[in-house]
């Protein structure tokens, strides 16, 4: 309740700043005996770390994971496993002009008003830099769920007033804004370079997909799929809009339009986003995410410092005139986090209901 | 996490089905002391209930509150208090001819595939009905919060094609579509009337806003004040985006555009929402839902059964052409909700904090 | 967190007062298609109610059960259950005199400590008439686990100075006290009556066993079954220690003996009491509770008022002289929520942890 | 849920193994502004560390701390610490030979029994070496408590056959035994050193009290003081017996006994070891702890293996004839960790309970 756990059977605890000395998380939940690859935990980190490309914030950090427990012999045991990653490229000396100023569009009043002192360096706790830890959690989590044959996938559908107007999804990580339609990655880009051109950041629009999850997950009526999947989507840095299936547009929709039909080979569509009742119905969930243009600018803005006098400010540290694309994996790993954690509470009503026969009984006992 | 309840230090645990003998909530963690207006809860309710005016559906239900527990000579003692409405109008057999038919657009598949079991009758547990719990909750949550002067309000933006261009709070209790904007209510009005002669329904948008809310309220990075305000919307029947602030129009700002300066008298702006970082920031806190047209429809569609084989299915109950409107008062209720526990998460750190100063030592003892 | 609610994936939410309107329970997170046996959910009530030995309260309270929801055509469903049970037989007159004060060795004084306010009549919710709602939900629980073979049984081991000496189980709910050994049932019964003939009462002990659990229950670090039965245990009004296996005679034992050696057919004792490490080990889970007796006394004692002046006071109402047996079916239903709990959080990751191989994906598609 | 989490709004995760890289703690939600000590943590930790004297296993490990986030420039920020210890004399070797038999006593069996697969070196997780996070965790608690005048201290008042008689809190720290009484300190060693000789180990008791603790922390029903203490304490490694005030003795005592009577100046005596219905009373917090003697006994002992075939085991590590006096620290940790967290939970009803009068509304603004 403190804020950083997420989950409920399994279950990630995340801590570290921006600055600080190290990040990492706690991943407590996770069944025995997977064979953890660390190399693929290893490469979703790389697919969020800042210094990919020309596109983004040139902070140089391999973000190189070290961990510390919960696995044996390559396997997970059941215990929690944590896994660190040590700040490398940290510049405080960028922010300490900073010190005393609440950047707009930034969580330095709000967390100055909830705490009385904040890590001004980097932006802290509220740095995207944060969301390492969900990552490693996030990969983990696939790894889990492609046991049964889930994947999860995800790409920019927009960047400013450029749209997407098709998903073609093998092109989508090779292309350096992620577009899931690769007719428009170059305009995308410009709308990018334009941006930091005029010292300043563009918005934009990501779709995550999970595929192959079987009907059933999900706890009505307040830990509905969507509602969880929604906190998750929402408690990323920098989204303002969380969609399930046909999200917004379906304001606009007859009830004969929006009701996916049912026939013996599955659904007709799915305006539904693949949950029904806050209960995955077997169509691909489909979640999409609006995310603001990045609050700090190298231009000077208005604002006012802690004893509530007008100032003026810019940013001068590393920033990206776009996140859409970083916040690709990151919404990735989040939705994954949510699904693990639905399997497990699942499986635990479903097999229990299935003991009810006195043929299920488990044998525990020891084996010859 | 079986998922009937909902809130951290202020909490409540909703039951019942629309057809089953009452529905209920217990409310647990409601602080000590509140003179209770139970008129004005009952009033809540009245807002929510189905037969209020020929827009929504017949069905006949006083929906009378009656409180078990909790409350001694008029004021809250700190004990849960249990309330219960007891189904009068339940026409189950209106429901018999579905029974083994999934409707499209309903929990009906994901329920069976889930539980194995379904009480088919109106929905079940998964009727909007349920909301009835959640509607009393909130309404205890707003007496809590009015004490501080934070108030909660919300209205109508959109019917189908119908937009509010403003927002004229103080009419929108008058009109029979809640609408924000009295200039649109006829066209409104218009759209669901069209809506039910086609056989049809129709979507459409809401408004929730609280104002006064202290900043300082919000636990990041996973419970941030916006992701729990997220899973709370999107747990509401039919809602299918939740929005915060700008909401999905922050896709195609620039971040000049979107930062909200500050200024000794507060922000210049609003896109934020009322949350930044995760935590409110002392400007009205802003959610839209987007709500699907009611799945319920008086033709016939296509479906299958509960043994896969493709069926025709017309649901012949009494329904609601739009429930929009009747959204209201359950949207305002989650977010009354929300606040009033992390009004109470929110104290615990501060008044902790502030007790490392030895003279804020709390006297608890007798008094003479 | 408000304190109400038990368990994390089955789970009890109680409300209601000693001489308010009505006791109840929300029991969350059943699997659905139980077939519920409500006859035997009020044997257990009978077997806690008032009245209904010479031995114990004269109240009458026929203690019948109501169910509002959560079961369809006799099977759950999934959903909620909510049980009420409305109070028929209480005197509040009785009570108006202790207004004001403090009755030693209850939770008059911390109630109004905590709360400010308290409901005087009975103990309000701090009255044992609370368990009402735990014994219901252990009832469900018993049913669940039986259908693995789990069984649960409690009896008295000493009531004031007289100790049990054996244990034979069947006789045990035909003596009036309970007792696991039927040659001290008289000495018991002296015991009670002659406390209550010095206008005193008298404490005990009682023992509860959880046989045929299978090994492998439990959460390591703090969520050790010995960890959460120890908290339902003491959570149950007037107990004051809870020991598992041997308890506190481990204290003077040597690790020689305390160490149940294994043997293939089994372990060759039970110090250990079922539990090896926080998580049944197979044994029989075997826990003991020690009981104050009766904080309410026919005689009068030293206190103060709620102003904090000397005062004295005699508790006038109903009371039982001794409650050791009352609290048999009580704690079986706390061992019983716990276990239930357990299985069900077992049951998740053992059914994933086989997913693992990809023989094991489950088909939840529809049955021809 | 999953088990390595501890507490509601002041939480501690803990995570490592025996002889794996690295143990430690993720604390959340400790209030923003308190100038830790790290010294102090330190210290505790020694407290509890192997190899103190002669009388503890002779494991070589100075346990000392790195923080790697949530303080800045000497302050708590409110986010998360996560706290790490490096493992420097894990003998691996050691423990290989016993990699398929499960050691009597310990929890080897139940590990391969819930997980199917088991860090066996050392115990892996399930050794008492996990208590590091508990203590650390502990140790912020203290301080937090402290700054409320809430101090926590430990001694044994058990070894064996050896009771102490009198409580002389001051020299506790100071003897080979935590012995709250100076005269038994020699007949304690001599109990252990006894047992050593014997190749076998010992058990004991040991007593915690919490002084000052204001009237009014802890939840009913569920989440009562003495029950959340009880989950506390029965979690810790060994401990097979909790006790809260007259503890067991209450079995035999009379209700006119067990009564504590109230007076202007206080209670006259502490059978109800300062919790009356689950809530604090004001008195001391007074628990007990009864200690099974260690597992691990350099003497062969009958077993089976993982194929269930019987064997001799004798464990040739390094271990302790008897860990009573290096859990008094543990005990303590526990003890801060509960009670921290209900002083939270307290205040923020506390508080908002105040806030209904308009008087106290909390002014967050700026400071000019």
């Amino acid at each position: 309740m403190p804020g950083n756990t997420f989950g409920k059977l399994f279950r990630i605890t995340t801590f570290g700043e921006s600055h600080g000395k190290a990040l990492g998380v706690v991943i407590d939940g996770c069944p025995a005996g997977l064979e953890l690859d660390l190399v693929a935990v290893q490469a979703e980190l790389a697919r969020r770390k800042p210094g990919q490309n020309r596109l983004v914030s040139p902070r140089k950090e391999d973000d190189s994971l070290e961990l510390m427990s919960g696995v044996f012999e390559g396997k997970t045991t059941g215990t929690p496993m944590a896994f660190m990653v040590v700040n490398k490229d940290a510049k405080s000396k960028d922010y300490s002009a900073i010190k005393e100023l609440f950047r707009p569009g930034h969580a330095d009043f709000s967390y100055h008003a909830k705490y009385g002192i904040r890590d001004y360096r980097g932006g802290g706790r509220s740095s995207a830099r944060e969301t390492i830890g969900r990552v490693i959690g996030g990969a983990v989590c696939k790894q889990l769920l492609s046991s049964i044959g889930v994947e999860i996938k995800g790409g920019v559908t927009k960047i400013g007033t450029v749209d997407a107007k098709r998903c073609v999804w093998p092109q989508v990580e090779e292309n350096l804004v992620r577009s899931v339609d690769p007719d428009v990655v170059d305009a995308m880009i410009a709308e990018i370079e334009a941006a930091r051109k005029d010292r300043d950041s563009v918005g934009g629009r990501l779709k995550v997909l999970a595929t192959d999850v079987p009907p059933g997950w999900g706890e009505p009526v307040f830990e509905k799929l969507d509602a969880v999947i929604a906190a998750a989507m929402m408690s990323i840095p920098a989204v303002k809009a969380v969609e399930i299936g046909a999200g917004v547009d379906c304001a606009e929709m007859r009830g004969s339009q929006m009701n996916d039909l049912m026939y013996p080979e599955g659904f007709a569509s799915n305006n539904h986003g693949g949950i029904l009742g806050g209960i995955s119905s077997g169509a691909p969930i489909d979640v999409t995410l609006s995310i603001k243009p990045t609050s700090s600018l190298p231009r000077e803005l208005d604002t006012i410092d802690t004893s509530g006098k007008p100032q003026r400010i810019s940013t001068k540290g590393r920033h990206d005139p776009c996140v859409v694309m970083r916040a690709v994996p990151i919404a990735e790993a989040m939705l994954a986090l949510v699904l693990a954690d639905f399997w497990l509470i699942s499986e635990a009503q479903r097999s229990v209901r299935e003991g009810f026969s006195p043929h299920s009984i488990v044998d525990y006992g020891l084996k010859e």
